[in-house]
């Protein structure tokens, strides 16, 4: 019996037939043997018809069901982006933006600055408004995440990202804790505004990013992690800073992989050789690869299977022999032809050697529609594939 | 449409591939025509991958989640054992075992003493400390039941039992019923310790069974029964205490069969036809196997498998000719390679000369993928089955 696990999700794998899937397009030899030599089904990460974030479907698959756990996506791309994060703490998605003088968005992303810019706009954008410490980090471009840390604050507030064209809003409490919140965040979008507006970096730019922009608010909180609830010890190889956040939220340790880029260009053998290698001390390996979800929302279906064909040229075969049991499936169906995620189920395989098979030849959303796992919601996931390796949680005596 | 129901209950019966399972090597044409008659698909007793114990596998079977119902191992022994329990009692699994003057253990299970031994020895181990009556029940070899009488007592306590070698633990209570129940149990433990060393039943023994070490606490709670809760009045057909305790905890009448002795020698045939007398004046029977799970703890998948073949051949054609719906499955996956329980599906099969049917050919656990019972939890079977008599609950109107 196999004693580790490699949980590998293609996001937004799952697809709908114009006239066929990418998976069905792809060429993926691998792909099939494996089907072949192990046991399929569908899965709704969620619930039936449900349609997926990308945030809640992980939690999902890792066993922490939103519904209990999801604290909202700030903290998530927060501690993605290597934040340290306490109890208590309230954090935001952030984005540099260009506004004139009455606040009026001229640009919701400041012209997409370069990421270097970002970086330097960010240095000195960390202080404290009535006793509420702010901290802003830079990620890609002109993204970032900001955390308020301080006594008696809370989630429950809309943040000053209007999401479209229009001013930038107030932010508006909902509740006490949310109030002394947007209170204290607004006085800070002010300070922020002065600064940037004067900053040396932006003083020839066409779009200034002058602003900050915040959405997503959620206030963090700890939860038992994977070691302690499954006894696994879990590792995550992943580029894009969600999963990344959603990884460390339930306690996996991260591996940094260069030319793991999260885009359509990342370094799957990088990632295959960071896989093996956390493998070695670690029970249960998360790898995520973000591109064929990236195709699917540019509606582009022979992108996605191209990039199918190449996960399973380049990638596939170094996981197949690395010992472990593999668990092969998306975090939700994003149709090319809807170019959005939808509440289709994915196809999830499970490879275990000394495990069951089914009929099964191929890997698509047709074949696994009567494979052997039957129709199982993400939940399901973590329990069964503890059980592939003799980690299932016995119930009773 | 037939008006009773036979649950034959193979313990263990689910297999790993090795590389095929005891249900395939198995030559078993009476079970593979019902299969072809009837309908089957694949079971988690519990839920997906969790690893079911025999006593909560069979509590959800009847419609009991253990969740909600469960109140340990301890009660269900004791009942299965025959005694006479009352709401509030608290119940222990016991065992003989051999310690040094310093309670060091030498033997966990007294050389395993013959059942005679044990019966001998039972003899004068009840009594009244503090308020607290004792009352304990051999069983088989080494093996019996302790339950506690008295006011204010709770299960909330960690038995004297290590599970090891070392002491005799001293009882511990969790809270403040536990510790009355703790303080009563230790003063019992010293008052057994004088009374078995001497005991002249141990003069000459080499291990002389000089102490009981109980784990397994559980207060025993009453349910609504069976036939309230279904309308059926069932019958179980077992060797194995546990499964007697578990069929008793929920309602149901014990037919005691001779030569029925939940091992690998037991005599089928006699359970076959207690089964038949049960039918004529219950609606509901539970029948169980112990073998098949006590060959896969062994490892032995061989044996398995000749044991299927001899249950296909002298008591599946005895039930068949009941004319009752036959529901035939098992309560979890014993993997004959893992020697333990696991949290695979088992293979599940219903048998109703007037209801539906599938496609299904042979009965195991490849077969039963696709079978059009689909994939269905424990708590799913006992509505499924009083469906097949027309006796299936009515929501709404």
């Amino acid at each position: 019996m196999p004693d580790k696990i490699v949980l590998f999700i293609m996001d937004g794998l799952g697809d709908l037939p114009s006239p066929k899937t990418a998976l069905q397009k792809a060429r993926k030899p691998n792909l099939d043997r494996l089907a072949r030599e192990g046991i399929s089904g569908m899965m709704s990460t969620l619930w039936r018809g449900i349609v997926p974030g990308s945030d809640t479907s992980h939690m999902n698959l890792f066993g922490y069901p939103p519904e209990r756990y999801y604290c909202g996506r700030g903290p998530l791309e927060a501690l993605g982006a290597g934040m340290e994060l306490r109890k208590g703490d309230i954090a935001f998605r952030a984005n540099f933006a260009t506004v004139d003088e009455k606040w009026n968005i001229i640009d919701r992303r400041a012209g997409r600055i370069p990421t270097e810019k970002g970086r330097v706009l960010a240095k000195g954008l960390d202080t404290t408004i009535d006793g509420v410490h702010f901290k802003f980090i830079p990620t890609v471009e002109h993204r970032g995440v900001l955390v308020m840390r301080g006594h008696g604050l809370g989630a429950g507030l809309d943040g000053t990202d209007p999401h479209g064209p229009g001013k930038v809003l107030s932010a508006r409490g909902k509740d006490e804790n949310g109030w002394k919140t947007a209170e204290a965040l607004n006085k800070y979008t002010k300070w922020v505004y002065k600064k940037l507006d004067r900053h040396p970096a932006n003083e020839d730019a066409k779009l200034p990013a002058n602003i900050l922009l915040v959405r997503g608010a959620g206030e963090y909180c700890e939860v038992e992690p994977v070691s302690r609830k499954y006894g696994v010890k879990s590792a995550c190889v992943a580029g894009g800073a969600l999963y990344k956040g959603v990884a460390r939220f339930v306690g996996m340790d991260i591996v940094s992989v260069k030319g793991a880029t999260g885009d359509k260009n990342t370094d799957l053998k990088a990632k295959g050789r960071a896989v093996l290698e956390a493998l070695k001390n670690h029970d249960f390996v998360f790898l995520h690869v973000k591109a064929t979800d990236s195709f699917s929302h540019d509606g582009d279906l022979n992108g996605k299977a191209k990039f199918i064909s190449k996960v399973d040229g380049e990638l596939v075969p170094m996981l197949a022999k690395s010992g472990a049991v593999l668990v092969i499936t998306g975090d939700h169906t994003t149709a090319c032809s809807r170019k959005e995620h939808t509440g289709y189920e994915v196809p999830v395989l499970v490879w275990n050697k000394d495990g069951r098979r089914d009929l099964v030849k191929t890997f698509d959303e047709v074949s696994c529609l009567s494979g052997g796992l039957g129709h199982i919601v993400g939940c399901d996931l973590m329990p069964i594939m503890l059980n592939e390796i003799g980690k299932g949680r016995m119930s009773g005596s």
